[in-house]
């Protein structure tokens, strides 16, 4: 008899993300790896090593980053259980975040959970979260630096991330509520950080064939209380937004939701790469500024050509090139710069944040930071 | 003492799309009204004409679609206002849908209290509701079949709608959970309809201050039962879902939504204007196929340079060329054919809804119908 279905289901989701791992490796072994050989291309695409045999002690090594909640659990017992079989090392890191009494105990608890499941190396990483952009931001931001750092120290070929489709869907309404566009619509990648590093496997399961997997395999589990505090914006998303939408839209709505993430970023790469082709297109040569930051000189008859969507991404990219701090530039600035190209009407200058200038001269827009 | 901060504010609305219907009347008169006289171009960015004097008999007609609910009696309220003062003529349409007890004593009463507004002429036009696509799109579709009509018969140069930033909103999140995509995003354009005909004034203005209005000027409105009845999404999104995103989310979401809608179009423009360049590049010379359906012939090496985005799009307008319904067509089975560009390993023809198979022939996608 195979394993339960859920537990199938997490383990073929975790396979399919070590053989990408697995060619990617081969292909191109990152600078942190490089004391491991890199297995020959034919590993790489062959069936999975003999089950039992240990991987060798060279071989690449993929952490799991896990909180000792379920879906990351669930994440931890599958790479525990298709690493070896893929001719791979498996660990773990657990980061305690240090914003609960007796969180230190639990991160080690955690620890030797990770060690029953098998992985080794296995690693609780203390940090300490400031207070830029709200509580969860500044814990992500924590948590990433420790991970980025715990995989550069073991010379770790990826991390794995157990965000299930039912985070993407709260991802994507979390963007939504920006209202910024394509791009706050994409959620969460498959692949990202540097080099690709961080891989989501579980992105298309759902959360609750992640948490039977669990139940399944008996793995002790820990419910974060942050995860139903409604001071935290997704524990409302998630305990109160997603369960209407789908009372008032249908079952379907995360998956629709998560669907949304996948074309938004699709079409947002797309219209990137055009911006960025359009951008050199009409930027003409800047004369170096007398003791300042470079101006940026812009065509504005190449700018009336564009599509509305591809012009402001390139005034917006301009912008930004000139010194404008991404994070404070909104939609309200870049339209009321589209504006000198698209309703010119001898308009004065106009001011973006981090001191930047944007005029228009003749047949040139000007952007420079003053 | 001016008018109402609200009444301004709808007043204000409608005479910015009064001005954009007589710029777009005086630039390119169209066919049904070309028995008026087009203004002057000065007119059309003149300052209003003289208060009081009534347009001539054959200036430009402007007529109001109006349910008798708030939203549409401030659109008519306000059109009766400026509409004069612009030099056009103002009037007003009803459409009967047939669905409760009395709805034509309804609708006679409704032209009543336009024409008590000063619109002239004004009508009630009955329709019998269909079934195809559901209760709402059904009804929406006979409402603009009635609407297109009474355009033609009155040789209007444009029909007004009074859908507000809230519909907008609530139109997105019926487009999220249709999960298909940035253009499923885009919710209700200002300007829609053969010619432009159709124009939304206050879609950017807030539910709350259009009902302001028409207390301010003590207008009688009718409060559509459907609008509550949770039998319809549209009213579980307006009363269930959107109040407890507001609550989850923050004060902003119906804006937020809104400028996603605004976004979303911007960037589905784009994108399909680049995939009609991009389809006519890969497009090689289809052979006449014998006694069928002209074939699409794609050239895959093209079609594999085109980012994701693009490449699915122009696979999408390829099947519907080749004679694929467009409403039967969804994202598995654009991913399906796609993977015959990026995946190929030899795969055997795709069938595609509306007897279409798409077969790779070495180089190029074949696509006929059978």
């Amino acid at each position: 008899m195979g394993p339960h279905p859920a537990v199938a289901a997490i383990r073929l989701a975790v396979r399919r993300v070590l053989h990408d791992i697995l060619v990617a490796h081969s292909a191109a072994p990152s600078a942190t790896s490089s004391h491991s050989a890199p297995p020959s291309p034919s590993s790489a695409s062959a069936a999975p090593g003999p089950r039992g045999s240990a991987p060798r002690d060279d071989a690449p090594l993929v952490l799991a980053a896990c909180s000792g909640g379920a879906d990351s659990m669930a994440l931890a017992s599958a790479l525990a259980f298709e690493a070896p079989r893929a001719g791979l090392r498996a660990g773990g890191v657990t980061v305690d975040h240090g914003l609960q009494q007796g969180s230190d105990a639990r991160a080690a608890e955690v620890t030797d959970r990770m060690r029953a499941l098998g992985l080794a190396p296995v690693e609780a990483i203390g940090v300490s979260v400031g207070r830029s952009g709200g509580p969860e931001a500044a814990a992500r931001d924590a948590r990433y630096t420790a991970l980025d750092a715990a995989a550069e120290r073991h010379g770790a070929a990826a991390v794995l991330l157990g965000h299930t489709r039912d985070d993407q869907a709260e991802t994507v309404l979390l963007g939504l509520a920006r209202g910024s566009g394509t791009r706050s619509l994409s959620g969460m990648a498959w692949v990202s950080g540097a080099g690709g590093r961080y891989r989501r496997p579980f992105l298309q399961l759902d959360r609750h064939t992640v948490r039977e997997a669990c139940l399944a395999q008996s793995l002790p589990v820990w419910d974060d209380p942050h995860n139903v505090d409604p001071s935290y914006t997704r524990s409302r998303v998630r305990h109160e937004a997603l369960p209407i939408l789908e009372k008032a839209l249908g079952k379907g709505v995360v998956e629709a939701l998560a669907r949304t993430a996948q074309l938004s970023r699709d079409d947002a790469d797309a219209l990137d790469a055009w911006a960025a082709r359009a951008e050199a297109d009409v930027m003409t040569t800047a004369p170096a500024a007398a003791g300042g930051a470079q101006a940026v000189h812009l065509d504005t008859l190449g700018l009336h050509g564009l599509p509305t969507a591809v012009r402001r991404r390139v005034l917006r990219r301009a912008a930004i090139a000139a010194g404008a701090p991404a994070g404070s530039l909104f939609a309200r600035h870049i339209e009321e710069v589209d504006r000198l190209i698209t309703g010119w009407r001898g308009q004065r200058a106009i001011n973006l944040p981090g001191r930047v200038e944007v005029r228009r001269e003749g047949g040139r827009l000007v952007i420079r930071q003053g």
